[in-house]
């Protein structure tokens, strides 16, 4: 298997930042992990999610703004290590809300219940396919691509 | 969409555990989160994993003895919350490694480092294909199945 350099496994990330589906959204609160799948979308320095405000996902920011997101799958790793912003849903001002519903097809405003956006800038980002991948696996650290 | 019933999402599940060839592990620490595709194997009551013993998951677990871990996939979700039991590979008159070997086709004591099983028992299981499945999603709770 070929191993990818920094700049490959960059704009691969790139790709499934922009492409996926969904991203799996691994957030803590005293020791306790919360696993949950969120629709996304990317504005090509944030992901962008949302959630209900009374969720657990939801709570957990609120105090430790901190999470581990996946884009990728399991033969496929995209990790981020993220700081999260909790803000309303469509709070004026923000152009978040609009690129999320244009990506994803619904409104999360107008879904039952009070709905919150998780904005959350990576400050890590690891990306390998293979066990001969691990090595160099990290290619973005401090907020800053390694490239 | 068909809205599985209880014992269909068991079943569902089951399959999941017995075939899926990885599971999303999330732990913490403190209110930080820490999330890492690993191998499993599934004696019908447990998962079974295998990471290094220096591992941030490791080291999680072995104090918080808690994760929330996935074997579906975002869009066929599976979600198990489980009390986690951290014991080094090997152990004599534990089948766990010989389980995980065969199943994963690798041997954490042939490879480099110092290897743990993690050994993950269910408390509360969740599975949803669908926002129509959301209600009913949870398919265990307190270790025990709701059918």
């Amino acid at each position: 298997m070929t191993i990818r350099n920094v700049l490959e496994r960059k704009n691969h990330v790139l790709y499934r930042l922009q492409h996926s589906r969904d991203v799996w959204v691994a957030t803590a609160h005293f020791g306790r992990a919360h696993l949950v799948p969120l629709s996304l979308s990317w504005d090509g320095v944030r992901v962008i999610a949302a959630t209900k405000r009374n969720s657990l996902t939801a709570r957990n920011l609120e105090q430790s703004h901190q999470a581990r997101v996946s884009v990728g799958d399991t033969r496929d790793v995209v990790l981020l290590d993220v700081v999260v912003e909790v803000v309303p849903v469509g709070e004026p001002g923000s152009a978040v809300s609009e690129q999320f519903i244009i990506r994803n097809g619904w409104d999360p405003r107008e879904a039952n219940g009070d709905w919150v956006n998780l904005i959350m800038t990576p400050i890590r980002i690891q990306a390998w396919q293979s066990e001969e991948e691990l090595v160099g696996r990290t290619i973005m650290t401090h907020g800053t691509w390694l490239t």
